[in-house]
């Protein structure tokens, strides 16, 4: 049973909307865009819904008790009280034996935690409720990983057939006829992985120098014979959990430096993998992989007011929200079998371009499995 | 120059990302999944951001001076001290002329409410920070709105020509020789609306007794015979603003009962609408529906458990965020020209149906302008 509190003498309660906090989605797997009332008190998991959300969460909220809060709020209201979503909480509260000591996550709205203080409770604050329980992922978790990433796959696929398939023109390439642009390949995956039942607003194709700013979504016409960065991170419509991968190609023929870029990175990450396992420290990789790319002359440095090189972190925890826990970087997590998190080393130096390879893995006791098997070996570059 | 503070003697600080906060992205036009440090002190605004996102926020952010924290983090380093946004934005204030009263966001984290309690910081919490800016609409914004509107009628007549051209077998809908489902039309709409720069990850089609309960998106085959609820709200992922619009059809023929809820959803929309100018209030006009429904012989109740009837607002504004002021429903606010709102009574019977009629208007000075054309006479009810 999903539990959000440290022990069962506290009573924990949460406000807000499962759609943006997936730590609730976790606790409840009711989703609703609008805000819910969580409580966890006494050995009871309560959530408390409008009228309009009571027959659908009766039907699929894993809590001990679906609590409609019509009354609550016609009291509130008959007591000549705004029926807060706080009122409505305290006045459930009461009606359960009551507590003067409420938990709460850190992401609590600041006028709640005022609220919830007038009302006379006194709050701790858990920064991060369920870290250690939501980081380890079941086996059916993994299967829901896994089933996104093999959808990014196809999505993949489409894109680099798309980019070989297309004719080179004066630096630009045309398919169809047409222009091949960022965002012609971006609907085309995202229609692939519509079909899939999933969703990836923000897939990454950017080229050229716009692929060494590592958030530029890409825009305009794809040019030929420069790096393409392809990073595509589907979440399923129907479980939530997220899928995250990378490539990088050239369609035409790359520079001598983009090559060295490729191998460099593609060594990096090949290392990264192989130390993966239970216990395997994330800082301490992160840092191996910035050794490594100084040892081989790729530099991390500022160039023109803007940072060149090696200057993201390493990798994350990937589940119900598509960048979590456990960490691989400057900040860095011991960690544990059952993790699954990204290696995505990547290089940018403008004028030359960008490389990242990604992959998407789970820690197991004695190493790892690799959720991606999209190749990605050195001939896979320029295509 | 868009601001979130009520005067200039004002501090006001945000942190958030402002893919997930609104109000922020109103201030920056800067939409990153990341979270931003905004402050408008003295008579600047100031955008803070990490490395990462510098080059693009100083081309894109609409503010006065856009400032990389990593200078900041690494003092805060030197001296033995984490790097939290809140003593990146400390640190900055304090080089700045510094300040001890902040105005902050009603949705501020408590955890960063705490801690700049801890950095001394007194603290004013703003519930609503730019309500009458936001609510009230530019003539740029409404060509936003109305053109994620237009490309949702165009998915909307894309599903309803399915339904038209599907040939009904055994109580069931076929298309393309397979079984048409809530899934499939919905899957379809969403590729049209990606072609126009539109995500839309909800889309309600739901018919028969689920389309009853107004948050179920519909799964399953389409009923013949029997109600069916489109409710397609898409967002522009360039300009992120939303359109809004539900039709109701039947594909085949429908029940008398549900012919006579038609028309009371039908009169109750036209009504409402005839309503809408400068000055109107949002609380009256609804008021208004449950009155004509009541009338009407259309009641709300309760049956078995669930609300029948009409047990939802009347209506809410739309802008960049799906559901914004003002509100028209039991909380009503007065509409003033400029606000882009939904009129969407509905009516609900499980095992008769449900119905919903929803246009997206601006109120004007002497009336009101609609946003939608798509048609929506009774004679559409039936295809």
């Amino acid at each position: 049973m999903p539990s959000l509190r440290t022990s069962n003498d506290e009573t924990f309660l949460v406000i807000n909307d499962s759609k943006k906090d997936s730590d609730l989605f976790y606790a409840t797997r009711f989703l609703v865009g609008d805000p819910l009332i969580y409580i966890e008190h006494g050995d009871r998991r309560f959530l408390l819904v409008s009228d309009l959300e009571y027959g659908r969460a009766e039907k699929e909220a894993d809590v001990d008790e679906v609590v409609g809060t019509a009354e609550l709020e016609a009291k509130l209201r008959e007591e000549g009280k705004a029926a807060r979503l706080t009122s409505i909480a305290d006045l459930f509260l009461q009606s359960r034996g009551g507590t003067r000591k409420l938990s709460v996550p850190a992401s609590m709205p600041y006028i709640q935690a005022r609220q919830l203080g007038e009302l006379g409770y006194e709050l701790e604050c858990r920064e991060d409720p369920v870290h250690l329980d939501r980081w380890i992922k079941t086996p059916e978790e993994i299967e829901y990983i896994a089933s996104s990433q093999r959808a990014g796959e196809e999505a993949m696929a489409l894109v680099i057939e798309t980019l070989r398939a297309s004719e080179i023109r004066e630096e630009l390439l045309y398919h169809d006829g047409e222009v091949v642009t960022s965002e012609r390949l971006r609907v085309m995956a995202q229609k692939l992985l519509l079909d899939r039942s999933c969703q990836a607003e923000d897939i990454i194709i950017a080229a050229g120098d716009q692929c060494c700013d590592p958030h530029n979504r890409g825009t305009g016409p794809i040019p030929a014979n420069q790096t393409i960065i392809i990073d595509i991170f589907p979440q399923s419509a129907e479980t939530r959990y997220w899928g995250d991968m990378t490539r990088t190609v050239v369609r035409g023929e790359a520079s001598e430096e983009a090559r060295k870029l490729y191998q460099d990175v593609f060594a990096a990450q090949d290392w990264a993998i192989k130390e993966l396992e239970d216990g395997a420290c994330g800082k301490r990789i992160h840092q191996g992989i910035v050794e490594l790319f100084e040892e081989r002359g790729s530099r991390t440095e500022e160039r023109d007011g803007s940072k060149v090189g090696f200057f993201h972190g390493t990798g994350h925890g990937v589940g119900l929200d598509i960048h979590e826990n456990p960490r691989l970087g400057k900040v860095g997590h011991e960690l544990k079998a059952g993790h699954v998190i990204t290696i995505e080393p990547g290089l940018y130096y403008p004028g030359v371009g960008g490389v990242r390879i990604e992959d998407l893995l789970v820690v197991t006791e004695d190493g790892h499995h690799n959720l991606t098997s999209f190749p990605k070996g050195p001939e896979t570059f320029e295509i």
